[in-house]
């Protein structure tokens, strides 16, 4: 017998047919003995919906009031889900975040898990009930809903696990896992069977959107495992956790992100501290810049180049313009540009990686713009249009078909 | 300077320019210089959609799930009407029930109000806010999610007005107060400025659905003044207070209740008690009886007549028959009549009130089956068919055209 935590998503109870099939798989894992703690986001579109509402009365509506909106979504997903475990003939309960515990900053919108008071979740455990909570939301200090932000509901169910030292937390998705690559996009992509949370982050950070990034950062404080798998398909997913067996794989993944802009400085003055002044400015304008590339140009000037994400780009171009003394044509942004990396643990002892990750691109005469490592991760920037030919061809390269 | 609970029922608030509109009403009241503490029930067909939602999942949802699905309905609404008011300029906060504290009993669907913790209430009336309630709702013991029942709502209103010592709670309705019959089908029908408690709860039994009768009788018992008024025309309603000016009139109006079945039961032996078991049986299965008539049959037998709501009548019928000896051609069921009354605090003290009606009834030809009287009403039991005529004959006798 087990605790476990499932945690599914807004399209795995967008209708009546699709919370009947998380209750089958919940009651499964209740009827096979072990304890469930169910989390779930609002059903499909509603969080969409409640934000139309908002801005056809006012287009600038109260950060309060629309947190005490949008929670409605999964009070309204909570319930119904708990009908439909009746119905299966199991006991449930449903619990909104406050209910559960959850005590919040209280930034609204994007608040953060203070604390977990589990007193409720344990006694409605301990009654074998099925304890079913309104993710993404919790209360803040002056008694009044809050919502998580981006992700929210992954960060809901790890931090639940974390508090009842869940044996497993288990993310439903309308993937199977995570894969080598895109499974769409890339042939014979393969589904991992483990992960570790370090390499999971770098993947999520490179655009695979499995999990959210902050829910990953929690299991690794807190040493939870998690799964994730399809609510469609009854197979195996992947296990994010601290080690990971390496299946013989020195490369976990490949990843392509297109939301990159590319900006270039040319002919500064080569004198100290020019770099440091222009990263401070972007960063007191919140931009974050990913890989960045200085060279020596001509004449005592040097070239500074580096990425930003697309909506960044032109507030970048901005500020450097009005911190500098650059003419136009010496700042170039390119928006036509993609970048693909290559993630794994292993890859730091084998010395070889980088090298057969260049090789890949250079047999489909695909040109690197600029490069960047980690000790678990190798990225480079290529022409936009070349992003899913080099995906496929690096992918070719680290996981040849059987 | 007062302070007024303003409450707003589902259709005043169905969509984003009736919930301007609403916003309209309350802003222009705090500008005046009021406090303002508004109670809003769920939008429009917003409690009807949930129902359907849960009934498409489970044909017998348990009532606590039921109420933490239908409880959502209010918080939508709440955090609408506090962003319509910040775009009209003024500070607004909303509350659901248990952040207005709203303690009520355990009963799910149907649960009475125990107490009202009113200290966030007076510390945001304190801030000058605003304050917007969640009707129909509130927590029970057990720290979960409560709802109130049928007109719930201008019960929660009437419950803040009592705890906060209002100065007057405003029910705002699609009317535009109480009449002295259905304004809609009798011609001439007058509002009436002022009437009092026991005026209005004959009123609203027999039939004028303008108030909740628990949130008239909550009102009687803390003395709470109520203003029944449109929300769409702005003029002054009808108040309901302890002492109502007379206004030269004897009766405060005429209504009409088509929910009614009779029930004769004859050739019962003339024994004692008989009458006491017969109502025993139907009080046993919580049937209302309303009007009763008892009379000397032949034979040493005697028949007695009643009446209960249509939904009852076939009950009734089977416990009377399986509880005496009786033959079917014996119980006679009649769904095709209407129960027309007259109310008015001033009745007791006019003898000729009765033979007025009596009179009014006599000249259309209208035959009555039964009749009974109270202190401040007499009703008449007459021909379905006959209802409408004989409401129109009876108000232009107590209210002839001027």
């Amino acid at each position: 017998m087990a605790l476990i935590v499932q945690k599914f998503g807004g399209s795995s109870v967008a209708d009546a047919e699709r919370v009947m099939n998380v209750a089958r798989i919940v009651t499964d894992t209740y009827r096979d003995g072990n304890d469930v703690v169910v989390v779930v986001s609002a059903q499909g579109d509603t969080t969409d919906d409640l934000i139309n509402k908002a801005f056809e009365i006012n287009e600038k509506p109260s950060k309060r009031e629309l947190d005490m909106l949008m929670t409605s979504g999964e009070q309204i997903s909570i319930s119904l889900l708990a009908m439909a475990i009746h119905k299966l003939g199991c006991p449930a309960v449903s619990l909104l975040g406050w209910q559960a515990g959850f005590n919040t900053s209280s930034a609204y919108g994007q608040a953060r898990i203070k604390s977990i008071k589990a007193d409720r979740l344990r006694s409605e455990i301990d009654r074998h009930n099925i304890v079913i909570v309104a993710g993404f939301q919790g209360l803040n200090k002056y008694d009044d809903l809050t919502t998580l932000g981006r992700g929210g509901s992954d960060t809901s169910a790890v931090a639940i696990a974390a508090a009842l030292r869940a044996d497993r937390c288990q993310i439903f998705t309308d993937v199977e896992g995570v894969f080598t690559a895109d499974p769409r996009k890339v042939d014979n992509a393969k589904k991992l069977k483990e992960i570790t949370y370090d390499e999971m982050l770098e993947l999520a950070t490179l655009g695979a959107q499995v999990l959210n990034n902050r829910s990953v950062e929690m299991a690794k404080k807190y040493n939870v495992e998690i799964e994730v798998l399809s609510s469609l398909k009854r197979v195996p997913g992947t296990v994010v956790k601290e080690v990971a067996k390496m299946e013989k794989m020195l490369v976990r993944g490949v990843t392509k992100d297109t939301d990159v802009a590319r900006i270039s400085v040319t002919k500064i003055p080569n004198t100290p501290g020019v770099a440091f002044k222009m990263f401070s400015v972007l960063a007191k304008h919140k931009i974050n810049v990913d890989i960045i590339l200085q060279s020596v140009g001509r004449d005592q000037t040097k070239d500074i180049t580096f990425t930003v994400s697309k909506g960044n780009a032109e507030e970048a171009v901005n500020c450097v313009k009005s911190s500098f003394d650059i003419d136009d044509g010496d700042i170039i942004c390119d928006t036509n540009v993609a970048k693909i990396s290559i993630v794994g643990a292993g890859m730091e002892s084998h010395p070889g990686t980088a090298s057969k990750m260049f090789e890949a691109l250079y047999e489909r005469d695909i040109n690197i713009e600029m490069i960047a490592t980690s000790e678990i991760k190798i990225s480079v920037l290529i022409d936009l249009e070349a992003a899913d030919r080099a995906v496929s061809a690096i992918h070719k390269a680290f996981f040849p078909a059987e």
